[in-house]
């Protein structure tokens, strides 16, 4: 029986100090590595064990994926990388406190650029301090996008899941997804046939591993998933979601 | 110009210990840690940034190439790992102290079983503490070899880079190969063109990358490589060797 597990990086440097982060790439703090350690514990001690793993390029995700993996000794699977795993692009709020964006711009401009579907934040200018269009590691794509909405990350991610990911699930795989807020809040939409408007209300919480079994069609048993721990998971949406509505 | 990076990972905990390791699956100490990360510095500070990277399928190499390329900033680049790339599988002697093995057996079989290129250690007994034979990572080699000399190192290792690693160099990649002492060993030995008396005076130290420019015909155009920091080579590789006279 295939099954997906998805794996969003815990703590990082700039979620801690409360920074739109998007494409830049901010290590995983001190709290952030141990969320990664105890995700791989949850997967060895529930014999959940990943046999390929898919990573964004971000070292956050990279390093969850890294940690969670040794612990659970499967250290030595398959490894994909690909931009399309990516967190959300902020666009021009990247680098930006979330607190003073919110105080200039306003709740509600604030809420749709964190929460909506289809709203975009402005464009990053090319050559600024946190824009990638000098990044190696996008030079293939011309820098990648300046900006996305939910919506743009659907676009991108569904199609590479569809080539990448599909195969290994059809041939009974466990594939495990270490990516990010945004990037699997996409991919949830997705398998769970969510609509526009339901996906804003999802929040998932960081280094929990959420397992899908899927059945001979790829879709789910059941809807939502199930987290590997759902006390801690309830406990990490919810917090999740305060911070939306507080900052 | 195709370049080839070759990094033997850092101190173990049986390195520590001195007990033969062969596939047991030990982590880096703190110091094997800083080893992998000063080698990622070199690999930064020179400007010498690889492309993709290979790993054996045990976690001192792949943690070492993980840290390394963290340091270097190229985390993101595809991996590849396998099995061809372990270290030289240690037989019966894997779990044995070495100088209880060597005051045992005495120095010549010793030193036979150590850098002999065509003698094997005694085979180890499935199902033993330290044999890999039930491990899923190596279910599809049937549990692997029980015992290896250098020589059946070559003979894996060299088919698979010249299947999975030259095309990528042909291309013109940078590759990173991180692995192990006797693995590289044999690389080293294939790539310089060594005889079989020449290898057994090989010394490859640990954490220092092993640089090889490679003409059109994926010939070393310095024989031997450079190590990116000559002096601490020289140093390790001279560690390496009283390491073996000694113990």
């Amino acid at each position: 029986m295939p099954t997906l597990i998805l794996l969003r990086h815990g703590e990082s440097d700039w979620n801690q100090k409360n920074l739109f982060t998007g494409w830049v790439d901010v290590d995983l703090t001190e709290k952030g590595r141990a969320e990664a350690v105890r995700g791989g514990e949850l997967l060895a001690e529930q014999g959940v064990l990943p046999d390929v793993v898919y990573t964004s390029l971000l070292r956050r995700a990279i390093n969850t994926a890294n940690l969670a993996l040794d612990k659970a000794d499967r250290h030595w699977i398959p490894v994909h990388r690909d931009w399309r795993l990516n967190e959300r692009h902020y666009g021009a709020l990247q680098g930006l406190d979330k607190a003073a964006t919110k105080e200039k711009y306003g709740e509600e401009q604030f809420m749709a650029w964190r929460r909506s579907y289809d709203t975009p934040p402005p464009p990053i200018e090319k050559g600024s301090e946190f824009s990638q269009d000098a990044d190696p590691r996008y030079a293939d794509i011309g820098g990648g996008p300046l900006t996305e909405c939910l919506a743009d990350v659907v676009a991108r991610f569904v199609p590479y899941y569809e080539q990448a990911i599909v195969p290994d699930l059809k041939a009974g795989k466990t594939v495990l997804v270490a990516a990010h807020g945004n990037s699997l809040r996409a991919l949830v939409k997705y398998l769970d046939g969510m609509s526009d408007d339901e996906v804003v209300g999802l929040n998932i919480p960081t280094g929990i591993p959420l397992r899908y079994d899927l059945d001979e069609n790829l879709k789910p048993l059941v809807v939502g998933g199930e987290y590997l721990d759902p006390e801690a998971a309830a406990a990490g949406a919810a917090a999740v979601a305060a911070q939306g509505a507080k900052k």
